[in-house]
């Protein structure tokens, strides 16, 4: 067990690391050369040119001013100064709630470490029972709850505790998600004309004989929005076609840097097959995927038509909202909707194995990294250990390494898994990405850590235990643990987030692009790299940290110093970096409040639950119905919650489109949404070509837009029954064949 | 253990009682002084006449054709003859889908019977574990699993049964939701004009200080809607005054009574204090609820509002599809909305205390009613027992009963829950009725008789048990437990269905009033009970039947042929009911049949995993893996099935309501629709009370529909901006007040 000395020494490393990263941030930020490294946003918002422009050739490079220097913590209140509604305006909704998030870790922790330091580090305090048991501690123990005798009266205090923790968080959830509602719709309310707010996106269309799909999009909802109808664009599979330009986009680059090196060299440019490839599309029926971006006259007939179902089969003419042009996921597009639930099943499957059998290799490690292990493994090592620096080193240091190692590979998986789940847009895919991460750190790194720390074969009689022996198990273990988790904290937030804002990797690809590729500004625009959020494997990763935060309060609130310098840190960090550094792809409107705000209500009833058992080892099982009551009224709170915000961050309201669309036809009323959603939600691949050799494509596109004189009754007098339930526009429905 | 010589006495018993049954039925239906009694359906259709009207005056009582007498079963292939079409026409789809339950039942169970009689009795059979183990048993248990040795390698045929009824009974469940879907779209397509085709229930409308609910709804909906809205209909808490007239009726009966005994009595009629009740309703705005019935100009238009959100506040204007007029559930309509939540809270706490505490006086019944228990409580008894004859009824038939009568009280605590919770139709708080008494039976009667019923401590034992020693501590006692559930299907399942067709109840409650009240014809008809199918519990011990089939079918066979003979004689007496007895209150539309389907599907994961337990500790551990992959299919298929057919049953496709819509406009283009709703969804005590004294509240709801001009306009010059976000009509939202 490690000692504070271990934990002082840990924290020296990890403070005198984030320091000197901050102090290099610091310095390389003034350097001109720099700027496009730490300032891309501003540079893509066109409010920043590069200095390299202006004054003499050295101070391109280097910043020759000493007093700036002297500053060097200046960014930091720069960073927190723009209010929250400039940050919205400059980043988005996105950037601003994420930054929520840290901001709720602090609003729910601060008052909860007062009041821990306050009533329980004197109520463990002043007891003996560790020292009287004579069992290795350290003062750190002596502050938890384990240095309360059995059967003590005084757990009563830990048990108000908990009553207080539960309630303080959960005023503070529901404030939050009232807050960011408001903000949500006030956002929605505030945007100017965007093509999703009339578009809707209709997936599985039924094959029919007679019309093409075009055709056959243009019948349906001429005949079932007959009033609200605009256009529509069928999506084509242009996975092949985005391949091809992808190949292209990569010689250019290889030629373009064999060029600076060589004389010109002609080689085998894939653009004809590109074009090639590009017609196919565009002729062959069989490219169009059986899905289209159907728009509207008005917001409230797009948002008709995406709330209802369309058809009496509801796996046929499905419509959803579409997203925004820029975070639909073409690649998904053109999967076969029935495969879909196969395809959740596999992944559902695999990310069960994965998380499953991923334990293993983490505990294989970590026990590696313990000083027995290493003891065990390589024996010449023993003197070197012996060495009391390097001793604190490896237990303070090692075990959180080794899981961060691990940690790194994980989210491309994740993400991959997503992928092959077929969700259609950026944003759904690291939501959903974010929450598998989150389970898999949920029991991976918090249980792995507590209850495989100390045998991976714990881990098998776990399993085999009953439902109330587990949060006992797992119960007795945490106190023992808190340190190992306050050395994560300290490696994993603190020297972590501090290295965040150096945006090493982001630097030295700069400066290698810099100099051996850029040519003309356009490339140098290419090279910035800014970079984003990155949701899918951030946000699990703060969840832990209110995990913890959450676990420890009652039992060893020494932990929560340690959680509120990472949440602090962090909120100053990623604000900065949001202000200056990363660029959005995409813009979801904080849809993914919902699924973090209930993250930390699943932490918030773990700590209760993981409490039960607790006491329940500690002769104070009589309690147990007095706090079987905080799981039951935290679920019952996320319920309340659930039918009281959520479906803002779902559902588009009525009301909201009536008034947009009345206020815009009082403002613009000749204003041609037809030409302004002619081309929204073509495929990237087609536009980019578009713009090259302006090929027709719109001309096209243009085509759909006349009434189509369905083929089906110019052939035959009477309409064809259809063979597909729902292709069929107006036809009474068919008789039931029964078995 | 009971022998097999305990459950042929006992089913001696039942078969000789069911009998009895038919042959009483068979009797006393023929009589037609009891037609009234037997055929009640016919007369509420208006397709019979009282036979007393005609003939000899002892004809009127007695049926004196003897021939009539000899084909005493005749009505059992007249109940099968009606086709199934002739059948929604005459009872409707619900009816009709609710006998598909148990032809689903029959389905199922015939091949999976066949083939465990084909492969499973030689298999179990021919081995000699029992006979060499020396334990008391049964030929029955000869024919079981427990007659396999340990760790023997005929498990095998088990497994790979489990496989087959897995595949089977999903096969027959995917078969029979493809049906009932169709029949469901085809009775809706079919359906003539309904008012809740039009019809959205509005609910938790936003106060607002300038204007009355009635001019608020009508505001909101001419902005929202501007194109559909046709007319709305104020909903009044007039529970007071349903009482008043409930009442009445009461005394009205009393008064009947006591005037056929005496001389007129004018007693203190209840008239003037109802009359005034009535006035005081109409006039008090305090008496209207914040809920309206909206009306819409066409099917599209209603579908539309129902499935949309209205605001962006989503607790405010919450719409949902009106039940039928005669399914609404009124009392329920003045429940502030915002207790919703609690209630739904305190309700789950009840019924969980409800199904865990019910468990103790089941258990303490059923020990008392054991040989062993006689003997303790009353000792004196003990030479009575002794006699073989009173030995086997105590053993197979007392702890039925028991059970039994525990059963009968329940489906009225359980609906008084789901009406507590507040649901707004009849039908829903059937179905919500139905699963709380499908868990409740799930615990109690199936769960409970097989472990609790060998002593009441195992149950706590059993919640200390880990998630993979629950199933095996199960599935160890089921096969000891056949003879108990065989015994119980006999009685429960046998006499009882037998008895359901005798209407005891019913028979003796017509004639008494027959002989003191009826006067009138009219009396005649108020005084026929047709009762209804009683989904709320009669749906969940059918599902009972259910659990037992598949828990057994692989474990004990035997128990399948006493299961198919209950599902064939309750077929066929519920078919005859439902043609001539039960009076339907409501048509849902088989919207039971997701959670009929949900059900069989828990009750084959339950068995799966009951299956995986009793192999562990069969010494057939290492096949774990392969069962496993069973209930991981089963919920995949679960999941599949309810993204295929359940929107079906929830919501309102557009196609079709614009389908209808036009070949309704183009048949009948002058159809005053307005009129047409006017009193539809008025509260029946208004309604009633029209019809008697002609007061003017249908033109009352007539001047709502003149457009009220909105008096915060007139009163100042800018729009007021309303207390309550989504009351507004036309204003940008508020700007967020932070913390």
């Amino acid at each position: 067990m490690a000692t504070v000395s271990d934990i002082g020494l840990s924290a020296a490393i990890n403070v005198s690391m984030a320091v000197a990263f901050l102090l290099v941030f610091a310095f390389l930020r003034l350097q001109p050369i720099n700027d496009r490294v730490y300032f891309p946003k501003w540079y893509l918002r066109g409010m920043r040119d590069s200095p390299v422009s202006s004054g003499a050739a050295v101070q391109k490079v280097v910043n020759l001013n000493m007093r700036s220097y002297l500053k060097f913590l200046s960014w930091m209140p720069a960073a927190l100064k723009m209010p929250e509604d400039e940050l919205i305006n400059h980043a988005g909704l996105d950037s601003a709630v994420y930054l929520r998030i840290y901001l709720t870790g602090i609003k729910i922790f601060v008052p909860i470490s007062i009041l821990a330091s306050l009533v329980l580090f004197p109520v463990n305090w002043t007891n003996d029972t560790l020292d009287s048991m004579k069992v290795v501690h350290s003062k750190i123990d002596k502050l938890s709850i384990s240095n309360i005798p059995y059967g003590s009266n005084r757990f009563v205090t830990h048990l108000v505790m908990a009553y207080a923790v539960t309630f303080w968080t959960c005023y503070v959830l529901f404030r939050e998600y009232e807050i960011i509602t408001t903000m949500r719709l006030r956002f929605l309310a505030s945007e100017k004309r965007r093509p999703d707010q009339f578009t809707v996106l209709v997936r599985n269309i039924p094959p029919d004989p007679d019309e093409s799909i075009s055709e056959l999009v243009e019948h349906f909802f001429l005949v079932n929005h007959p009033d609200h109808y605009l256009r529509h664009q069928v999506v084509y599979n242009a996975n092949k076609l985005a391949d091809l330009v992808e190949k292209k986009k990569k010689l250019q680059n290889w030629l373009d840097y064999y060029q600076l090196k060589y004389e010109r060299n002609p080689s085998k440019r894939p653009t004809t097959k590109e074009a090639d490839e590009r017609q196919k599309i565009m002729k062959d029926p069989q490219s169009a995927v059986p899905a289209a971006f159907v728009s509207f006259r008005s917001r409230w007939g797009a948002a008709v038509c995406a709330q209802t179902q369309q058809t009496s089969n509801p796996t046929v003419w499905i419509t959803e909202w579409a997203p925004e042009p820029r975070d639909v996921y073409w690649n998904n597009l053109s999967i076969p909707f029935v495969s879909l639930t196969v395809r959740r099943l596999i992944v559902a499957v695999a990310f069960f194995f994965l998380n499953f059998f991923y334990v293993i290799p983490i505990a294989f490690v970590q026990s590696l990294a313990s000083l027995e292990g290493i003891e065990k493994a390589l024996p010449f090592l023993k003197p070197l250990i012996k060495i009391d620096v390097i001793k604190s080193f490896i237990q303070g240091f090692l075990p959180g390494i080794a899981l961060k190692v691990f940690l790194i590979l994980l989210p491309t998986i994740l993400m991959f898994m997503s992928k092959f789940e077929g969700l259609i847009s950026q944003s759904s895919l690291e939501r959903r990405s974010a929450s598998k991460y989150y389970i898999f750190l949920f029991f991976n790194v918090f249980l792995g850590s507590i209850v495989t720390g100390s045998a991976l074969d714990q881990l098998k009689a776990y399993i085999h235990q009953s439902a109330n022996e587990i949060p006992r198990t797992i119960g007795v273990a945490i106190p023992m643990r808190a340190t190992f988790f306050i050395t994560y904290v300290m490696v994993d937030g603190w020297t972590g987030v501090a290295g965040e804002i150096l945006r090493l990797r982001a630097l030295i690809i700069f400066h290698l692009k810099n100099f051996f590729l850029v040519k003309t500004e356009k490339d140098r625009e290419e090279a910035m790299d800014p970079g984003s959020i990155c949701f899918d494997w951030c946000e699990p990763r703060i969840q832990l940290y209110f995990l913890l935060g959450l676990v420890y309060a009652v039992v060893t609130p020494l932990l929560l110093p340690f959680i509120l310098v990472f949440f602090g840190l962090a909120y100053v960090v990623y604000r900065h970096q949001i202000i200056n550094v990363y660029n959005q792809q995409y813009e979801s409107g904080a849809q993914f409040w919902p699924s973090v705000h209930g993250r930390i209500i699943i932490a918030l009833i773990v700590s209760q639950l993981l409490l039960i058992g607790l006491l329940s080892t500690k002769g104070f099982e009589e309690t147990t119905p007095v706090l079987v009551v905080l799981p039951v009224l935290t679920f019952w709170f996320y319920k309340y919650c659930k039918n009281r915000f959520e479906p803002a961050f779902v559902r588009n309201p009525l009301q909201e489109a009536m008034r947009k669309d009345t206020l815009e036809r009082a403002r613009e009323p000749t204003f041609d949404l037809k030409a302004y959603l002619a081309n929204a939600y073509l495929h990237p691949v087609f536009k980019g070509r578009e713009e090259e050799d302006n090929m027709s494509i719109s001309e096209d596109v243009g085509m759909e837009e006349v009434i189509v004189p369905t083929k089906r009754q110019s052939r035959r007098n009477t309409p064809a029954q259809s063979k597909y339930e729902g292709s069929d526009t107006l036809s009474l429905p068919e008789t039931v064949h029964e078995r």
